[in-house]
């Protein structure tokens, strides 16, 4: 399957059958900014709850947070984001549309390899490369852009503004004092920081010691100009963000640590090994706060592209946070008698992305058998790992007759208090089965006149299509250990 | 114990033993903006948790949403947000403070009834009254403050500007497009529109049919100028909220279902009945959109305080969205064959007050025996429902001896999978006690050396300081057990 194509289909699939929405789609939509729907909401609440479960109950040494998304101006100061945390623009003076330098001159490399101008493609990609490590960065793109005469995507005009930064942080104003005394604050580009100026409540109030992490899942907020695919990349999106503070010296170790411990929770998800791999960032582009920095990319059906990075941030952000409010980020070691700044590893990972990674891996369409003897039809099957399927079980009575169906109610009851289960008695079987493929339910109940007497349901595997006749008193742990022990098939 | 003291005791308790911060603390706070520290954190996951299943699983026919924050700024003209989500404000031209003008009147009352002028403070009530009502509200309102002078509270100044509406809501600048298309975007000031904006899809992929109701849980910011006590009234703050899609004429109907069983999870929560009570909204102040409103409160140590709203909203909003987007927001009744927009029942709860309640609820000082003999001591205990408190059991070796340790360990990391445990092996096992009845934890697991022999360990309960051996292979089942039956004590 062409991978264009097959990302279509997940998208297809996520609107059809209310994974993910456009947000406000009624108004025409809010460019880069989604919603998710009663099944996606269910799955990401399930990968919430995997990450948090992975990371605070499983670890005694890392503990919960839950900053406001809306924090002081000065945080963002001390934290680089008000002087550098900008894309590079450019404005066409006759369409009025804003671009991004850098993006116009990559798109610019494309057509020249693409015309087999190899050689100078090659030297533009190592001015844009170096352009971008100094302060006279837009100068330098501005003067790429006119030696090149590159041209605006949409005019065609050649009739550029100057290159100037613009902020990707969101700014409201504050409070309602009057005018002149409003409050600029910004509506947080990352969750780090909340974290980070927490330090000392966390420590003071929990009595940990390093080495010790805490975790937050929450929303964040970037002015993004260049919207990407889908919810790769979102103007508003979730991050799921552990800060390990760690003993200067020991940061290594501990960032070799979070590498192996991170990429081990994505194949808890079921994610297929051979589709997961990690990136090392190169030293001379690693952020202005990393000391070592590695993505865990997983390969969608546009290339492999980052899930989550793990950074070694060295004492970079309590440092700035202690300099720009005065307060002490130290922490005393009972052990040795030092007083120090910690270093931080940091494990981040967006929630969003994390979900179509999971969409894309569980993905399927299959040759089955068909409806008439010897015909074959395609099903579509999400192999969601069953911890994580919004519907756990379907139940489902044969046919619409009260006592089928009263047994069928009973059971969905039953297992309400512990899984997620769904009630259907419309259409065929068959019907109702391909329903649950599509929604990712790995297993399915049937209530038949059978069950009436023998007490027993048949249970119908999403995966391998086989059912098997299960006492209705052993549903619980069927699907228990059915849930325990699943693994994803690995090829396609 | 007066009151105010014990709020300001609750307060304190919170920030000391890290359920919630003021926000960026470190930079001198952001007023009326907190944030959940380790414990905190886990409450609220908790409650959140208890109101999801209770809405979703719990009903057939309730699905969830995640809508985003950011939304098309149409949705909050058709919502009417854009033209009345506003307080009338007045500025002291001498301090350049802004008042809420209604407010300022209401003090003003107060101070007349202390005075015993009942009867002039009655008039001016009831001027105050109507003038909520009308469209010139700004002019009666500036009116009043004229002709009672009421004076600035913070210069003691007579010097006004006139009272002009302020918008409630934050407004950012979207996209990055060249300066001139930049567009004004809202920040929710609510979640329900995000439900009615997404009526049709949610309807259209879970064939759901009339009534059916769609859940969600989410931020929601507003930027109010009177900021009150604690996490009651916040700039930033979550709602769960339900809305129930009804045939018109079943509303009222539902309204007093909704009633009913929205109180009845707040007892679920182990929160003491006599605390809770309903106030209906009388039909003159029922707010634009509503038909029938009713609160439910809570008796804070401050007095009665709103915590949930449930609202027959008749047709208003798919109503409104339905003539700004031009999209049909009908229902097609299959089996009536009728064609109608549903009327909307909502239930809405605010997480961080409904937080707030379960802790004042469970906040209890008690004298209790002291460490010597004929000796009491207070102790400061949070009585939460087992199933709410951020860590369910500590797990204790009597002794810092290696095999208690190992056995503790052992105990703590096979109830993990079930259960949130804290594993604390310092100070004396009475300090320990104490350290998790305030943290709200239910019971408490010592390992000493008869455990070793009789694989045996003393459970502690938080609510009656009484103590059992509990074979170690029996603790799984004898917490869930407890868990499920706990009610809460009456009294105090």
């Amino acid at each position: 399957m062409a991978s264009k194509n097959r990302l279509d289909k997940i998208v297809s699939l996520s609107k059809a059958r209310g994974f993910i929405f456009q947000s406000s789609e009624i108004y025409g939509g809010l460019s880069a900014v989604y919603d998710y729907g009663p099944l996606g909401v269910e799955l990401k609440r399930k990968i919430n709850k995997a990450w948090w479960t992975a990371m605070t109950r499983k670890h005694d040494n890392i503990v919960g947070l839950d900053s406001a998304i809306l924090m002081h101006p000065k945080v963002w100061k001390a934290s680089g984001h008000v002087d550098s945390f900008s894309d590079p623009m450019i404005d066409d003076k006759q369409s009025k549309m804003r671009y991004r330098a850098d993006i116009l001159i990559e798109e610019h490399i494309s057509k020249l390899r693409e015309k087999g101008n190899e050689e100078h493609a090659d030297h533009i990609q190592s001015l844009l490369d170096s352009a971008g490590t100094r302060s006279s960065m837009n100068e330098d793109l501005y003067a790429i852009i006119m030696e090149e005469q590159i041209k605006s995507p949409d005019s065609g005009a050649f009739d550029w503004t100057d290159v100037r930064q613009f902020n990707l942080m969101f700014k409201t104003q504050f409070g309602a004092t009057a005018s002149g005394e409003e409050s600029e604050v910004y509506i947080r580009p990352e969750t780090a920081q909340g974290i980070f100026v927490n330090f000392t409540n966390a420590l003071n109030t929990t009595r940990q010691q390093v080495p010790f992490g805490i975790a937050q899942i929450g929303k964040a907020f970037r002015n993004e100009v260049v919207a990407r695919q889908f919810v790769f990349r979102m103007r508003e999106f979730e991050q799921m963000e552990m800060q390990y503070f760690v003993k200067p010296g020991t940061d290594s170790e501990q960032y070799q640590r979070w590498k192996e411990e991170r990429i081990a929770w994505h194949k808890s998800l079921g994610i297929r090994p051979s589709k997961l791999r990690f990136h090392d960032h190169p030293e001379d582009k690693l952020a202005h706060y990393a000391k070592e920095a590695v993505d865990i990319q997983y390969e969608f059906p546009i290339g492999w592209q980052e899930v989550e990075g793990i950074h070694n941030r060295t004492d970079f952000d309590l440092g700035a946070h202690q300099e720009h409010s005065g307060k002490k980020m130290e922490y005393f070691d009972p052990s040795s008698q030092e007083r120090y700044i910690p270093y931080v590893v940091e494990t981040s990972i967006g929630l969003d992305r994390c979900l179509l990674m999971v969409l894309c891996d569980a993905f399927q369409e299959e040759e089955v058998p068909g409806d008439k003897e010897g015909t074959t039809e395609t099903r579509t099957v999400l192999k969601l790992h069953p911890k994580l399927a919004p519907v756990t079980a379907g139940v489902f009575p044969l046919m619409k007759k009260p006592e089928l169906k009263e047994l069928a109610e009973k059971i969905k009851v039953d297992l309400s208090d512990e899984f997620d289960v769904q009630y259907d008695e419309k259409g065929s079987i068959g019907k109702r089965y391909r329903r649950q493929d599509e929604a990712g339910t790995p297993f399915c109940l049937t209530v038949d006149f059978d069950s009436l007497e023998d007490q027993k349901v048949t249970i119908r595997d999403r995966d391998t299509m086989k059912q098997e006749r299960v006492e209705i008193s052993k549903i619980d742990p069927y699907l228990r250990a059915k849930i325990k022990t699943w693994s994803p098939e690995e090829g396609q």
